[in-house]
């Protein structure tokens, strides 16, 4: 396994694809825009090489016998589900953010191993051969893969074939003799793909008759000839461009990508699914249970980092956390319920008969919904907690702090239950945490929370409720009313 | 195994000693303040012998090798540990209400089978050997056994030993040279002491120094010479000495009894616990982890039957229920977060050296703030989906509604999407399940929502989350204040 | 103005045409079910000729000059309306729940006021002048007024024509030749019935073309020929019927009635609407302003009984209040909130032609949607902050604490700090309020929530708020999609 | 009165005193750092002399009785505090934010007319005919006020003697023989002081014996000799200092600056306390249930344009808003009820003998805990609506979107139910709105959550809550316990 001075080598010598604010990013590892996401993502490598870490980081290949990063592991039984939901919790720990250049991969893996082999089983392909040699080699080299789900869409309101335009969802444009394929499109909000080597694309929703150029599933380099990475904004991100420490956190950081598809060839080893539009829902919603199970993890974690920012803000201000201590409990019950939803889920799944432990749907929606809520109450009891000066990081900028006109007086007004600079730095943390560089985009990650009610309500079998109801009550049927 | 008429024979069989509206009930299997508690226990018997659900309701007794009740076995594993959540929401499900008999008693044994354990490795007691002979016992007789946790507790500010009466928490008055003990006090809400065969007795608290007397636990017959059961009042209960449907459950129903322990003897082979006051605190922590744990499914299982009991009433009201579709999924969500979360406890839990499997402290106590929260959401989106007549029962009585002067007028207007009979009978479920007889004492049953968070704030590592914080922000230390 | 005794007298004086439990009421002053509701109702009329409270509860008549009771003035100002708000706040403080056998007479005085002023202007009608005299007289009489608005409805589902039975709403069946009509059919959920002497009746709806049997309003004796009461159940109402605390209140009850009109007379002078369906929505919405503006108030009064009876038990358990101050702080923020809103909806209205004054509706509605749900938190709380014997008022009956038997034992048992008997009423005061007899049915109580929110929308101006959007941001017109 | 360009030509004139980024900034009409809250502020001199604001914007001086700006009248009635509430809504309406550099210099004004009027009367000083005096002049001068009330404090466990620094308050370090007086210290975290003309300075706490050198109160030029004001960061602030739409409101914008006093002297004629240290706690009341009550206004105007951007979002998205319907609905919910709840603050208050009015304390402080609540409900229903793309603003920046290696294939993908742009800048709103520029530091502005609840809790009767209780349960007098 790789260490993170390795990765860090590997994505040095990769061909310079990723942009933003209209520039060339050279060197990922080193410019700013990037660099704090690519520690982030380092410290995978690094905490995968620590005793305590490394049971949790790490597992028996059940390909290979050999140890492995369990980011590219078959989640082969429940507490291999568990473990994956640690291991988010674990990463924002140590990160304070997302390190999603690897938990959308290891989830993409996970859910087309299931469908090509249903695929293979049911129509006589070869898919699940072909993940399987590039997964048994991506494990020996240790590649940091992510993934690519959402489609640019276009207008809501219709489906990928009514669009006025074609290039909508990512599409087949053309197949090769040897069963390689050509795609246009692109994928967009796709975290992490400038820390990653290679990005694993799965189609993005379940498609119909009519639109099986729109159900694909491959796996390419993330400097392949053309793709084109632009990185999207995040709030305060002109403070990644300055110096100073108003973007508090050098240990973590986010990107999020539009992949531009140009006529991108994939070779037929890469490629796991190309037409067979029947399995492309099933490949999205093996891939929905465990990403809305372990994002529990994620929650919980960065919550963690929330509750502890909260409590040194409360100190820098000279106050004890105790002051605090019913909404440090409501900011852990916060935690803990998005945390244990996810456990729950991944405990009640399925074993599907390609090897890969599928989490409850339903537990793992509902604790979408969770995902999509608890976090915005944590956030504002952190600023309840931290005071006006966090609330919107209300306090002038690094350089004015250290300004030589007047910096002595700032720092000199800043200071509390510790001296200004620290104060300020705390306060930083909890901006960036709440309203700043460190908020992922949760919500919508994944899919929406109305997305996951739909599945709810589906999953909620409202007829059986209702005949628990007639049962104690002795009641006879109600006809539901014709429309 | 006993069938359910056996045990309602057994129950025949005891002494009269349950008293409610001032008067002694000589048969609880028939007596309309108690029969309807005992068909839900009852039913505990009848669903073990059924195929469906004898997996969940028995199991193989780790002791005798024998199929035991589940409520009277050793939980031994996570995954006993999770069917006791789901036994709980099962149990629910067919009652519509709680089956209190059973479950603390269950813990109980649980709790005590882990600290007798202790005390005779510590000690050189022989408590551990006594449980043990008791359990085999009561598992070939499949005995209902209640539990009996709260004490009186008088000035909730003062220590036992404070009181100006020192009977506000049971207490041993006299230790036979046998080793048996003498108690006099009293146990208050006790769930199901009318339909139990025997009470399994805890310690209601840690005791400290100087008060050992307090530290006792035993388990008795349910009418055993000096103890009288005086049986609670609850919501409506009025009805229940009624005919016709205003109580409209026949197939559950709750009792909660003050145990009254007038010099109760309690031979040696039946003590468990008898001065042992450093043990105590640990009794009760065993006991809550489980018991906060599942009670999730619990609370689960009855919204179960209120999203059931909403739905019918809005298709008695004549409207489908999927213009109600968000309230449903919101019930939903709370229906699987207290039992997911009560699910996440128990796998996260820890092995005893006793063989006891205990749940995850923290997540458990997460879980009863929850459970003091949630149902009060569930029900009042019952209230709401089901419309007036239902949210406070506002209809008249079932014998005016089969008045000869008037009843077919009433009829007559309470119809709707069904005969005004039937529409009446959803309402009054609706009304039993939200303000009404179904309605538990959930929020402060095995401790109050405020002890849960004392218990999760001593459980969350604030000062790891602030190490955290530091790290990703690279913080000096700040120290907390002095005073 | 009449005493409270005259009041009683009254009452005494009328047909008994009010049945409960299947059987006539003879004297609803003294009979069991319907005298705490009496002494409710009667409290006003005390309330009026105390120095303190009489300007809030009596008001200088703009009809005769003299001084009326505030329950049968015409709302003139904002001042006059936030003087309703508050008069409800009152009663419920003074009775701890409902008098509703007044407010919705009130209520429909003015909604009538202003459609029949509104009618004689358009359609030459002399419908105003009807209610003017027979209003000038009711204030001279002081008579109780209830109002009834509810139609049982049937089927909701289908309009009034569309029901099989045309009766599910009342209707005129007949028109006399003098302009008296007589009517069939039924008003349920009629607050107050048993307590009032006069009815004044309306349209539940807003009713279309073809409907215009169903557009009837008028005023009656409560004991007039032809109609029957029948009086709903509420939680826990076998305890009325009983001796002893168990309904700790006896100075304030509820009841519901059931109205059932066969043929029922009502002299022209007395029909305040008779087929004019195009005034009936508006008619609606008259009495739906005011009536959400005022019931912040009702909800408000009961939580400041709510807030005392927790503080109380707190007490009676042995503690300070103190120790809850954040849930008692949160509860005084639900009951002022709705208060408040109360007042705003009040202040924001505007002036009818007729001289009544219209709360804003949409702050009205706003309204409405806290009082569905912020009562629920606030019983809530109280449940938390009084302990496991209120929470579903888990003790013994009164005839068991004064059992000669084992009464001494549980007095002795329920002593904390205070007598065993006082903390058992507590108890009962606080399961009365959250559980028990005192709750009203606020949720749905002159509509629902959804109806509310109906209205909400409605009246929110989604397409100006786009257009602030757009202009703040620059942002070109983006077309709603067509379908 | 002025228009907006003297507004703007005053500024210009005036001595730049104002840092940001290490930078002084010479014109803040024009610097990108200032410009857009210049603009915001101007707006208001716009709106005043627009026939359909200018009733709500101005009103007659009842000192000079000519037309004047009302934020620099004083409140005489409920009318004029409604107003206030008003005017504040529609300016977040016309701005998207806040205008800081106004409400709190208004709310200033009429703080210490109450308070001087009181000190003349009380102590014989003559501070009322001073600040009458200045006031005439600036009605008539028409000067942009802002105002100054947070003092850095230090640490927050001491008071300010008790500081190591005594800076850490504003203090008075000398008084002239004169009655003029120089002060020294810091005011931090204060609105608009760059786009004021004038700073009207409040004692920033109720200070004791020994502190009366904080109990000072004056009104100074902004840019007085001595003073320094060093602008604070905000979310995304950098996007200010880019061309493109990044941030994509022009017409508003945030600045909060930290004011340097070093040895400030201000004449006699505008100093309005000067040691009176009794006096200041009354200062800082009068201030705080104006500002309590009027930023129900300010949330509801923010708001409005959520709601409204929102709904473009939805359709730039493809979808119609209705899809959201219920979620709209919540929004105007919040929005409505701190707006009516500070309208009901307003309302309910009580007439200074100054002739100042002073809203309700207790209703003012229930409305900042909404304030402190329900925007966090507001924006994440925002970004919930908007999707994925909107919630951090995950697109690429303007200038990637307009870049000519790629602008394009962004243009192509990011369409939709709009063009590309539009929609881009559309979701830019949003998250300026939710999570950037334009988020106020609403919650501890003007004090903190906690304060309100400390003061709802001093102005809850409990006592008489508690009387209440008793009374309508009969119920004996329970003692509070000793401790």
């Amino acid at each position: 396994m790789r260490t993170a001075q390795e990765y860090k080598e590997s994505l040095r010598k990769m061909r310079p694809n990723v942009y933003k604010f209209g520039e060339l990013i050279e060197d990922v590892t080193t410019h700013p825009a990037a660099r704090r996401a690519v520690e982030g993502h380092a410290q995978i490598f690094d905490a995968a090489q620590r005793g305590e870490y490394r049971d949790l980081l790490t597992t028996i290949s059940s390909l290979s016998g050999e140890r492995v990063s369990r980011y590219l592991s078959v989640v082969g039984s429940a507490e291999d589900m568990v473990a994956n939901v640690r291991m988010k919790r674990l990463m924002f720990n140590l990160t304070g953010t997302c390190t999603g250049g690897r938990c959308v991969g290891f989830n993409a893996i996970n859910s087309m191993w299931a469908a090509t082999y249903d695929m293979d089983n049911e129509l006589g392909t070869d898919y699940h051969a072909r993940i399987r040699g590039w997964l048994v080699k991506a494990q020996q080299e240790d590649v940091a893969l992510a993934g690519a789900l959402t489609d640019p869409k276009g207008d809501r309101s219709k489906r990928p074939i009514e669009q006025k335009d074609p290039d909508m969802s990512l599409r087949m444009i053309a197949k090769d003799a040897d069963g390689g394929i050509v795609v246009k499109g692109a994928k967009v909000m796709i975290a992490g793909a400038a820390e990653a080597n290679e990005v694993f694309v799965l189609p993005g929703s379940g498609y119909k008759d009519g639109e099986s150029d729109y159900a694909i599933s491959f796996v390419i380099p993330r400097d392949i000839q053309g793709l084109t990475v632009v990185e999207a904004r995040h709030p305060s991100d002109g403070r990644d461009m300055e110096s100073g420490f108003d973007n508090p956190v050098e240990l973590g950081g986010i990107t999020q990508g539009y992949l531009l598809f140009q006529d991108v060839r994939v070779p037929r080893e890469r490629v796991f699914m190309a037409g067979e539009w029947k399995y492309s829902l099933k490949a999205v919603l093996n891939f929905i249970a465990p990403y809305r199970s372990a994002i529990g993890g994620c929650v919980a974690g960065q919550g963690d980092v929330m509750v502890g920012a909260a409590a040194l803000m409360a100190r820098a201000n000279g106050l004890s956390e105790k002051v605090f201590k019913d909404k440090l409990v409501q900011m852990t019950v916060n935690n803990e319920t998005t945390f244990g939803m996810g456990v729950a889920a991944a405990v009640l799944g399925k074993l599907h008969p390609s090897g890969v432990w599928i989490p409850d749907a339903k537990l793992a929606n509902v604790n979408k919904v969770h995902v999509a809520t608890l976090p915005y109450e944590t956030k504002r009891l952190a600023q309840d907690i931290a005071g006006g000066i966090a609330e919107t990081g209300c306090l002038p900028s690094s350089q004015d702090i250290n300004s030589p006109l007047y910096g002595d007086l700032l720092q000199k007004y800043l200071k509390a239950g510790t001296d200004g600079e620290t104060r300020a730095k705390a306060a930083r943390l909890v901006e960036w945490l709440t309203i700043g560089e460190g908020v992922p985009g949760c919500m919508h990650g994944g899919g929406s929370p109305d997305g996951a009610k739909l599945m709810i309500n589906a999953a909620a079998d409202i007829e059986a409720n209702v005949r628990l109801a007639r049962r104690v009550a002795n009641l006879k049927e109600v006809p539901a009313p014709e429309k």
